[in-house]
């Protein structure tokens, strides 16, 4: 070889990269609930489903005395999360570090091979500028602390077999640096969704939680206005319990930090026959992609424990716009 | 992030890359060996050595009953082994499997930095275009099979706990895939090293192997054919027991496959005198980078056990000069 040849990573089979969506939150924020059903939806043979949580510098019993927690970027290879990320933007496959749970032990690592369309969730996706930009969809789960602290004690208790006293301690001992490396990701999402009861009302047990999604210009959005934004119909509903207010809506605001977007309010409370228009209008705005029987529409909208919402439906639907989207846009 | 942006990887640091060498051959050959002497003269802080032979795609007990052995490429994770070549070869860190010999497991991986020289040995480095295409100067270790299955059951009954008999059925099994692809490489080395006997002649006990260097055209060798080639003067030592016989010697040659090569003979029973001598040549040609006090001589020509070979040295002193000089052009 007299000379250095650097091949470009070579992108693989018919040369299209994959659509790459990520999900990023704190622990419990309800990631993993969002990309099953878009998974289901698509079909495990379209969508690749990764966590980027496992790339930890120190086992658990490393970590034992180190001045920061396992969600530190100083305790986690956030260079090789980067070039993974990248890797899979290629359409190239990965060996991904695995983090046992169970034992606190990193163990054999595992192949990852992109698909289609790839779903990267965790608690750093976003955390350089580097991993963003391997992105074509940036999403950040901001649900209220309150309701995120209880679906974590729930979880690692029922899960990872923990006290409801050690996952409030290690919430707290965990605050700062969620503070200063998570939630300030949510700055660089395209979309943010919080799932939250809506003040003030009190509705039956069993509704589901509304949905305040934030769509930042940064992306383009289907057009809804004419079906839930200011100049669309008036709600289609009168019989229902809550008269003629729209349980869906489509607002101009201004962000936390003054900057403008849309918010999509989607009310837990939504009729049945108020959530299937706009459904409707979003199926519509998928285009023939949504009709050729390859996407499970009753994927979406769906709890672990079996139970299904409106609002989630919506908001995992409004993510398959942007995948089939910016797939299209790629095809082009 | 409205637009997909997918940066090459990037350079870190001043934007060099390192120098890549591979070493290839079978199992035993003396990879690990060879190696250790260059780590050792150029620095730990300098040279990064990487074996590339815990790609596995199935652990000891997947492997049961699969119909190949583990150097089979359709048992390795080939193409992620090419990644991490290209990563490396581009300055970029690598989270490589590890392979337990002991359990037959795959364990967590480590992270490999590469410094400015990198080393790669194992089994399959020159497998795939793409892998060799990562390197500045490639190597194959051709012992003769007899000494190379003699040297594999010596360190496997005594590093690996094995018995003989379990090691030369081992052989026997791999024998095929050896063929198949281990020794196919050869083509592909710039540098083709056999350490053999001299046949025909009875050197007393503890008489190092002679090497036989096979230079390939491929790159560009130190000039040496003054001191040892056809027009050098005749050998230095008269009065050694092998009277006016050169010990050394450049000469063309035909390989098996009929291409020319340049062929340097450095004999086991090589006077210290002679051997100096040519030593000295290939240091003076890497010139002034030779004499900054970074390297060190001494760790040449060193076995594990001790002993010490000047064939050895020399193969290594030559390898050094590739390292330097490929690192030369690529500053210039």
């Amino acid at each position: 070889m007299p000379h250095r040849i650097v091949h470009m990573l070579r992108a693989r089979g018919s040369g299209r990269r994959p659509v790459m969506l990520a999900i990023a939150g704190d622990s419990a924020a309800g990631k993993t609930t969002l990309t099953r059903g878009l998974v289901r939806c698509l079909g495990e043979d379209r969508m690749t489903a990764v966590c980027v949580d496992d790339y930890h510098r120190y086992d658990r019993s490393e970590r034992e005395g180190k001045p920061f927690t396992a969600l530190h970027p100083d305790c986690n290879h956030i260079d090789v999360m980067e070039q993974h990320l990248q890797l899979l933007s290629m359409g190239e496959p990965i060996l991904k570090p695995v983090y046992d749970h169970a034992t606190g032990e990193l163990v054999r690592p595992e192949l990852v091979e992109p698909r289609e369309f790839v779903i990267v969730e965790g608690l750093l996706p976003l955390h350089t500028r580097l991993a963003r930009a391997c992105f074509d969809i940036t999403v950040y789960l901001d649900p209220p602390e309150e309701l995120r602290h209880a679906w974590k004690v729930r979880r690692d208790c029922d899960k990872r077999g923990y006290t409801p006293e050690q996952v409030r301690a290690e919430l707290d001992r965990r605050e700062p640096e969620s503070a200063a490396y998570i939630r300030p990701q949510r700055r660089w999402a395209d979309i943010v969704v919080r799932f939250a009861p809506v003040a003030g009302r009190q509705d039956p047990p069993g509704t589901p939680l509304s949905a305040e999604l934030l769509l930042r210009p940064t992306i383009d959005h289907p057009e809804l206005d004419t079906v839930i934004g200011d100049s669309a119909p008036p709600p289609p509903a009168p019989g229902s319990p809550h008269g003629a207010e729209t349980a869906m809506h489509l607002r101009l605001h201004r962000d936390t930090d003054g900057r403008p977007v849309d918010a999509l309010h989607v009310h837990g409370y939504v009729s049945p026959d108020e959530s299937r228009i706009v459904k409707k209008a979003i199926w519509e705005r998928l285009g023939p992609r949504a009709g050729d029987g390859g996407l499970d529409p009753d994927a979406l909208g769906r709890f672990g424990d079996g139970g299904t919402s409106d609002p989630l439906a919506i908001t995992q639907l409004l993510l398959l716009y942007h995948l089939l989207d910016a797939d299209r846009r790629q095809a082009a």
